[in-house]
């Protein structure tokens, strides 16, 4: 085709100092903390300036149910920005940090893609500015304290079998999900079962993406639960005494990072929760605090708008008090096609027929979406395959369901691209049309919060919970955990459970396996399937080719 | 007393940006990578920029067998290197990092003390420019693949009896010392026994001191030995194709990290080996580095010189063809009492006699570091309480020993304090008397190595290897492991292997428990008795008292 890949773009790119995409924000460079020349944090001395500024516009990129055809969710997100940037807007984009582990499994995601990238791509699939590394230190630190609390005496009398504060490490590494620990003797403690989870399934991260300053990431820290004891009266990590040292720990990561896109319109790239046992969205700080000094934030939430944006919405926007002025939908001419029963290898023909079959899921995201009283935009993420025919289907159909698509092609173009994209979206979220509420009230008893995303969202006949679950989430609520929303955790290829049901299944159930409760990040998780929070390596680790070659450049990782 | 801590200085130190520190050295802002404003790496175009230059004078400061009442080493190599910069030469200082995780069981280290300190302090105790972090991360992923090779297949017919590699974490935690690793069926692997120790134990790490570039690092990673097989043949990390991607993920550690000493001079603060189970010196590609811009360039080695010195020496020196101008032996009249006899207690007292008695200690590290060819100058740290009858009298001892002992107040007085001494080590430097050769030559056998150094560093009678010991040493020099350096690990409290040996034992022998091969570092580590390389928490550890006061300052680290 004689397309670039993502890399030679992202290496080809004029990045600028980052003082002067600070600038393009008002950050002087002594806000900034810079990490090399194109990446920095802003200080937290800057955030609490800007407090009282008044915020601005902001627009959430959200997805259809993810296929294997992608739908370019982070590419439209950093695009639209561009694009908001380009009719003379002052934008900037909110996504999120990647995890370590995952990239020396499979090939590493960049940050967007083709003409609508944040670089330094690299730095972000690595080290970064190592705000992961400092959540697996708190988290470890926390882990070492449980044990060493218990090996001096266990004051607390923690139920050594009900320690359910897990251990982490950033690595895929399957050796690890289940062990014995403390063994070897009476110097190294009581031995226990144990296991490890991926950092970004840590509650510490979720915590880092929903504090709202290090005062009450603190708060939320010692809100932990960590154990239990023989009573199951449970043990907070604020009892172990660790939240302090562990905000120590957190207090550079607790900064947001800006990075620029291709464009070299401000990024900022913070925190990067699971999207299924959290919330799946960049740090409440970033996009606060971009919002205090952009026109207009363009941010996006994890997977499809079933999970992710339901979760943005509910939780998010619910805890951070946020409201959004426009949401984005984003499909693809390809996703369409599969969602509408075509196999990944037929992609490439015209058919008509199956964008049409397929559209049934864009459609009742886009009810879904409007329940929550947002305006709604559908994104068509051009490929270069889509034909005109195809791109029409899509419009068309979109109109039926009161909503408008438009079709952007920044992949491909950049700003220019997506002009016309990101002057509708500026009118919207400036017409001041959305009426944002989240789904359910705070004192809706949980099984019903569960219910209600399980009829409304998922369009289930119902969720099944069966009486220990009913128990459990009672027994929360006698404790005063009731207000907390619900974080859903299931597959996010389709509405229902199954992941093989495409498009806009009915008739179906949500059976609700197990659920947890996140003091700390405050939520409570319902599990509605197998949930990996600590995956394995595939057969040949992508780590195997990947190297420096004789420039010094990376090779393998992308 | 009203003299002010080590902490109290730090705050009050007027910084000033990196870029100026690094001007100093002929660093340009375009070849520092900042880590905020007071810290940055040096990039490595740079460092191969300047590789043809002349090399500087090096200092290597070391002191006598450490004792409760402190002895003052960084001190010192921070207060001379400032001491150099007053009389108008361009020096600058090389230390080591500290370990994030011990700071969370007794309080942090300061680097440095007094009016001899370098900063930031806090960074350098917490997070500084995520090298550790990098080190623990390029090590996990071994860790992950070695097991992923094992669930795949094993095509490498490893021995999972026969797994050497152990995993890291920057923590005290005692609680994964021993393990069960891979419980819970099929999809986790097969269950074997493992154990981590702490990052800074890390053959990795010992590596990432020792490489001279980017290529070399790759190579050592490579050749670590990670298992045997049932025939116990060994398997390399080459085998497990994990040493391009463990490069990748070091590639920004090996940089050398610049800050600055409260006199604003430059200091590099880069790598922190174990100073047992390793060589214990700060990174070599630091050292050679500082070399080529600085005139003068003053470090360090861990713990005493019988360990520390020799090490830095015989291993250090020999690997990376150093050859030190002077030698600077730091002692503390204090030190001295302890060594003779006084209690910590009673050290306020003036005691003439316990300091003669006490130089005995001293006298065998001056006559231990003559015989490798070096100049010894005899730094007495001045504490506040020292008398002028108890300095003179170390100075006398020093003179019959064929040296000279010069009073230095750096910790009181910064530079100021430390002119005198800095003037003489500067003309010892400069005169070329140094004849530098190692103890003992590559083709000397292992087990000959052993005995060179406990007989003539320790003055034992002997070393004490059994059959077992000395047949794996006879194996390893077939497996052309033989003209490896030996990496003593033994308690730094003595010339001998029990640690209440305290002055200039004889008489006495040295076991050896266990002799073990870093084919990566290159280095074979002979264990005289009981090595810690996994720390446990305190019963009051110091996080608990950890936290961000009302300011956003930490407390309770210092």
């Amino acid at each position: 085709m004689g397309y670039k890949t993502d890399i030679e773009i992202a290496r080809e790119a004029n990045k600028k100092p980052i003082q002067e995409i600070g600038a393009k924000l008002g950050i002087s460079s002594d806000d900034l903390l810079p990490y090399g020349h194109d990446k920095a944090k802003v200080s937290q001395a800057f955030i609490n300036g800007v407090q009282k500024n008044k915020n601005g516009k902001l627009i959430l990129v959200t997805a259809i149910n993810p296929t294997p055809a992608g739908e370019g969710k982070t590419t439209t997100t950093v695009g639209l920005g561009d694009g908001l940037n380009r009719i003379g807007k002052k934008a900037a984009v909110c996504i999120r940090e990647a995890s370590l582990g995952p990239n020396f499994g499979m090939k590493g995601g960049a940050a967007g893609g083709g003409y609508a990238q944040v670089v330094p791509m690299e730095d972000m699939n690595l080290h970064f500015t190592g705000d992961f590394h400092a959540i697996t230190s708190a988290h470890s630190l926390l882990s070492a304290m449980i044990d060493n609390h218990i090996y001096w005496g266990n004051e607390l009398e923690i139920d050594v079998r009900r320690v359910v504060w897990r251990r982490v490490v950033d690595m895929n590494d399957r050796a690890l999900r289940q062990i014995t620990a403390s063994l070897g003797g009476v110097a190294n403690g009581f031995p226990r079962e144990a296991g490890f989870d991926i950092t970004v399934a840590s509650e510490v991260m979720a915590i880092l993406c929903l504090a709202k300053d290090l005062k009450d990431l603190e708060k939320r820290l010692g809100d932990m639960i960590v154990a239990y004891r023989r009573d199951r009266s449970p043990v907070f990590a604020r009892d172990i005494k660790a939240d302090g040292a562990m905000t120590v720990l957190l207090k550079d990561a607790m900064q947001p990072n800006l990075v620029q896109t291709l464009e070299n319109n401000p990024a900022f790239v913070h925190g990067g929760p699971f999207a299924n046992i959290a919330h799946g969205c960049n740090s409440v700080i970033a996009t606060t605090t971009a919002l205090k000094i952009a026109d207009y934030v363009v941010t996006e939430a994890g997977f499809g708008a079933d999970l992710g944006a339901e979760k943005f919405l509910n939780i998010k926007c619910r805890k951070a008090g946020l409201s959004p002025d426009c949401v984005v939908l984003v499909a693809t001419v390809r996703a369409m096609k599969m969602n509408g029963g075509v196999a990944k290898a037929d992609l490439g023909a015209e058919n008509v027929d199956a964008v049409n079959e397929g559209c049934a899921n864009l459609g009742r995201h886009i009810g879904n979406l409007k329940s929550f009283g947002v305006p709604v935009v559908v994104a068509i993420n051009h490929f270069v395959t889509d034909t005109d025919a195809e791109v029409q289907a899509v419009k068309d159909y979109v109109e039926t369901q009161g909503s408008e698509a438009i079709l952007s092609q920044h992949w491909e173009h950049g700003s220019k691209g997506s002009e016309e994209l990101a002057t509708r979206v500026a009118e919207i979220a400036d017409s001041g049309v959305s009426q944002f509420a989240p789904l359910y009230r705070d004192e809706m008893p949980l099984a019903e919060k569960i219910q209600t995303i399980a009829k409304r969202i998922y369009r289930a006949d119902e969720a099944l919970m069966d009486q220990k679950i009913r128990d459990q989430l009672k027994l929360w609520e006698d404790q005063g955990y009731g207000s907390l929303p619900v974080c859903m955790a299931k597959t996010q290829y389709s509405f229902s459970t199954d992941p093989t049901l495409r498009g806009a299944p009915t008739g179906h159930s949500v059976p609700v396996r197990e659920v947890r409760l996140s003091a700390g990040a405050g939520f409570v998780v319902v599990v509605c399937g197998e949930i990996m929070t600590m995956p394995g390596l595939p057969r040949v680790p992508s780590a195997e080719n990947i190297h420096l070659n004789e420039d010094g450049q990376i090779e393998g990782l992308f």
